[in-house]
């Protein structure tokens, strides 16, 4: 991997040979808790990433124990003290609200090295794919903090785990762990704490290789932009996709790499 | 426990010195079948609840070997008698609807006790939180006697289970057990019947004493009624909730709580 | 088993004698990939079953080793070589698209019997229940052909595994297999291959002795018509098709038979 970035950085950023993005949160000594520092990394990284067309997919994860433990809760604890309706939420969650990830044109997957809690576990939630290390913490935590439902939470919660799930998990803020997350549908595979940056990128890098950028760019926005529309009017808008997929190279690409039992060769998003 | 009802009553009410109001359904002749008598218990239970400062959370269960039968089918049986469009279907429901549940501020958590079907598995199932005892049957059986989805099931099943197994149930009505319930998300956990009170009272008890009542009446809220939403603007309202939740004592006292390692001290909803 | 087709059809029709019709696509030396043939077949059979007063159930299935391996890459590479924004895509889909099966009043089974891929999928998740031989083989496969997420899949497919497996299967396109599908909530059941139908009959046939297809029709209905409103609404509705089946003979002859301990004996739908 070709590394831009020093180590004092809190955000890293590394592109492999096969197209693979990869953002780590670099504040391992505070459990990579999200603070202006953390934000505006995170977002300069996914700039970068969506506008290169050498990156196909994107990986998101942190150094050390934890993957992002929450809020800075040094700086939550000065807002704390001076805490008042005028206090600037934006401080907490950043220039961007979690659900910018649902709407980049490249997949995010999430590699949850430890600790994934609040802001922290909402801006995994908001990645399309969770890989997670055997052992890892998870908690809302919110309603043990008198906070609220953060940031689109109670929106994709429920849509991963079930409305059940989520309202044991956001009611109560417990403690939880990667097994339970796998159960209830939040993460994909629990992997050994070892081996779990090797098997994000093993698949990071079949998706980079084997689909088409733009199929995907297409199939993620249906994902998250039909999740509240009726089926009729999904089905009719997927028509109109398929003409304009006719038109793009990947299709033929696609359809003659299979015929010839061959690997695709799909050219990068424009 | 004070409790401050007899056992005729057809609803019990005690609650606990951590915060919980136990309602309890009792007409265990008929395994709490719903009839009049259990829906004005009910609700005027639920109201006193919700009114009281002292309950934080609320657990539904019911005695005997049944949690509600579904409708009372005596009363149905009279019906059946004289059936026809002009017939007060209001009768059977009672006055609300069950999903007046899901609009109450404070959390219910169901121990389904026993048999769970009809109507009594509509309202199970718009509680929060459900805890079953181990070989607790449950079925929605509409379609086996001519009936339809009642009264909101066609829209909180699926939510809880995905539209593949709520299609199963709903067009079946066959009958299933807890441990199929808890697999397909209905149930968060399978308890040794003589262990189900306890347990759900244990869980009820945690939230009672360490999750803000605001944050969770808020987080509650968001809950259903971002259901239906986007995106977009769930996480937009999520600011403005954070804005109010600057100016409740919960926030700060959450965060002195957990930096000095004791348990917070929120104060009940007003 | 009558049967009215010749082996030589796209696609076969037989009703039980319980009121199941049996609909199999029968292109085996295609795995029943998805053409004109079979579709003008496929649209001809659902019509008869569901104008056919004795058919009360329906059944999906292939003949072969594949149950609908997706387009028809034959016709796929021709369109290759001419494909432009013209292109004519009715010519893939046919002309209806996959989800008027949820749109039947008659509840659809499907038995996946092998290869199930791309539009085959998309179809076998508009049905209401899957039944699936071990083994088989599934894959959305869209990504890797240049394709985008085809005809309601990304409608149907995360209400029926959650966004997360949704995420992951559409934007992967990778194979995946009866019993990793039966774990997201894809597939009801998995089965010995040589036992599929026989099961997948039985359930059937269940549903057309003891559930009333008035109700069936009503519940399917409201199964996929409720799926992005609210509950308020939802529940008002149903309370209006409760007074609705108030005038249908089915509720007193569920009701009776419940009380005589027999089965029910539910007029066909008109």
């Amino acid at each position: 991997m070709a590394s831009e970035t020093s180590h004092s950085d809190a955000v890293l950023y590394e592109v492999t040979d096969t197209g693979v993005a990869v953002i780590t949160l670099n504040r391992p000594e505070r459990l990579n808790s999200w603070g202006a520092d953390i934000s505006a990394g995170v977002y300069a990284r996914f700039d970068r990433a969506e506008a290169d067309p050498a990156v196909r997919v994107i990986v998101l994860t942190g150094t050390g124990r934890g993957f992002c433990a929450g809020a800075h809760m040094g700086a939550m604890q000065d807002l704390g003290a001076s805490i008042s309706g005028d206090t600037d939420v934006s401080k907490i969650v950043g220039e961007r609200h979690p659900h910018f990830l649902t709407a980049l044109r490249k997949p995010v997957i999430a590699a949850i090295n430890g600790a994934c809690v609040g802001i922290g576990l909402t801006h995994a939630l908001m990645c399309d794919v969770r890989f997670a290390a055997s052992g890892a913490k998870f908690a809302t935590a919110f309603p043990r903090r008198g906070l609220i439902g953060e940031y689109g939470i109670t929106w994709i919660l429920p849509r991963l785990a079930g409305w059940g799930a989520a309202a044991d998990l956001l009611l109560s803020g417990r403690t939880f762990y990667s097994e339970e997350a796998q159960r209830l549908g939040l993460v994909k595979e629990v992997v050994a704490p070892q081996d779990l940056l090797k098997r994000a990128l093993e698949y990071a890098e079949d998706l980079a290789r084997n689909c088409s950028p733009a199929s995907m760019a297409v199939i993620k926005a249906q994902l998250y932009g039909d999740a509240t529309d009726e089926v009729v009017n999904v089905s009719s808008r997927a028509e109109t996709l398929m003409h304009e997929s006719m038109v793009r190279p990947d299709l033929v690409e696609g359809i003659t790499a299979f015929f010839e039992k061959r690997p695709p060769n799909f050219p990068p998003l424009a």
